[in-house]
């Protein structure tokens, strides 16, 4: 279904993102908003976030791609999001949608659930607790912090995939990206990374610019997967500690080159 | 109308914000609130952020200026910012706009014209996308991102500035303040600001505080943008990329010298 | 009524932060929630944002402290803080209010007292201004920073404390830790963090952090406070300014040592 994963796939969606500075239409957490919009600029690519039910679908009228995090989610906000879902899916364009802390709350594995019902997304991010939380009616979840590895998500990941027909990526020390078929596995990335918020949101918000150049969904999110964590592995080497860590992965973004990638990136496509 | 641009003049604001303190009440996007918040706190200021109806009367009533910014607007926000700005007007206060992504949606640019037209603020700042929106019916405007440079918004500029009678402020590579009979031409900046969120915002926020202890707007604002563009280039020279730009600008800002500004502002009126 | 505070003491409250991890919810504001969930993770707790009155109960009902911030207020907002501290009381889990702005504004002033009177909070910290705001009838407060000294509060506090049976933290220039029968006194930090906004805030929330861990509150909140303290001295011989000081304590919270803490230490416990 989905092709091989290689140096060459992954930089030309670097090249587009930077050469199409795709707009990326985001809806999402109050937390990682300015983290999210720097990280996409500094790979190349030009945020909006826009929340309001009176804009979201004209706003998802002149974007490339949506992004749908329920990290601070409340009733409006989720109204907005199934409008801007459905407006997205109108036009065509790519939905990345983030279930922030589902199986932490009922009322996040209850909206999560609502939104890949009514409109499901082009691709689906998260930890494993949450991706577990989506398929299952009992919760693992503590917080918003994953309490399982990603390996033992993966069953729940296939039927998630199976069930709405959208690729799930399943993010922590080892990324999964499932899609019809088969299964790309990601190694990059950096333990310093979880210490610092929101890097999974990065990741989805990513995953949203690359979705937004290539119409392969499950290659476009390993490209997004492989990116975050090879410039987390950069950034990590100059860091002293998660501080300095978040600005560094951004500088990183913004000078990331094709020898990095063949030097670091360790991915495999599997059955 | 308004008096030469210098070293001496700039440098005498900055001073005065240091010594002052001037207390900057922001009601602005969320993607910016730390970000602005910490820019004020670096150039000397006192920034506060409120939004509610129950206060934001209140916090004009002891506030020296008033920012408003329509970066991530709702509703309620709307309603908090014509109620501060009534107030601020009713006190004798300034008030800096910023049109965020006006043009982009019908809701952004109605809601711009609505607080233009009911309580003409003392300074706009925008992007030139942004300000051609404030006068043409026809939209430009891609996202928050200008698709228009600087110059082709010097029309518009005018144009605003004439029937508001506020000073207009249209920034990019080359920002321009347009007052009444005068032209204030700024050549400082650094092409990596274009990739760190929220810098237009940024230059606002500045602009409020320069406007709390500056009569005149026109040389407030200009020594707001002089202030931006120099601190951007010496974060822009230690910098490795967007994230730390970002950093180093709060430093440079808080740093700055008389010296850094002589060495670097490009500056000029014209007529 | 609280044992002495030591070397020792601090730093088993930090192992017992790194070890345990304790899921610390916020509400809080806009403007401080990445940079508080980013101290929270970098001292070694989990933290969650979650203000929707759908979910604040259920998250309280897996959370270990509770953190209340009404930096940015609105009538919502305050809702979920009141229904969370409701929750929060009926588990037993301690509550870490911040008043920020109380003085400022009547809403603010008479929101942090209701909130005092329905669910007395375990710990209270604020600024001098904040704290001498809720029990005078006269405001003093100038914006979110404080016009008064920390030890012109100490009777404000001492009366806090009695009437509610909360410890009640003063911050600036020297914290001040008043309990039942002790008030414990710090002479950490540096004045460069008065430049980088809610670091007041990231002291609460380390707060909730260590009032996690340890079922003594004024043991805990003077951990909070000197590990807050020696974080910033560390990271102000770092930094070049408030911008790096920022990211630099971030690092420094993450690799805090015990001999950093001998080294730095300065607190003391008086009658």
């Amino acid at each position: 279904m989905t092709g091989a994963v290689t140096v060459d796939s992954v930089w030309r969606d670097v090249c587009a993102v930077r050469e199409r500075s795709p707009l990326v239409h985001n809806i999402t957490n109050y937390v990682v908003m300015n983290s999210t919009a720097n990280a996409l600029l500094a790979i190349g690519a030009s945020p909006v976030m826009a929340h309001a039910t009176e804009e979201v679908a004209d706003m998802v009228g002149i974007a490339s791609a949506l992004v749908v995090n329920i990290g601070t989610l409340s009733p409006a906000w989720v109204e907005a999001m199934e409008l801007a879902a459905r407006a997205a899916r109108d036009r065509g364009i790519p939905v990345a949608l983030d279930p922030v802390g589902a199986g932490a709350t009922p009322y996040r594995t209850k909206t999560a659930h609502a939104l890949l019902d009514d409109t499901p997304p082009t691709l689906v991010r998260g930890n494993a607790s949450e991706i577990m939380a989506l398929v299952t009616s009992t919760s693992a979840a503590r917080g918003v912090d994953s309490v399982d590895a990603p390996s033992a998500a993966l069953d729940a990941a296939r039927q998630l995939q199976h069930r709405f027909g959208a690729v799930v990526a399943v993010t922590g020390a080892t990324d999964y990206v499932v899609a019809d078929g088969a299964t790309i596995r990601i190694d990059n990335g950096h333990p310093l990374m979880a210490r610092v918020t929101g890097l999974g949101c990065t990741a989805t918000a990513l995953c949203g610019a690359f979705l937004a150049v290539n119409p392969d969904p499950a290659s476009a999110a390993a490209s997004a997967l492989i990116v975050t964590g090879v410039a987390g592995e950069l950034a990590a080497e100059r860091a002293e500690g998660p501080g300095t860590l978040q600005l560094y992965l951004l500088d990183a973004l913004h000078n990331l080159s094709r020898a990095q990638l063949e030097a670091r990136m360790r991915a495999e496509v599997t059955g």
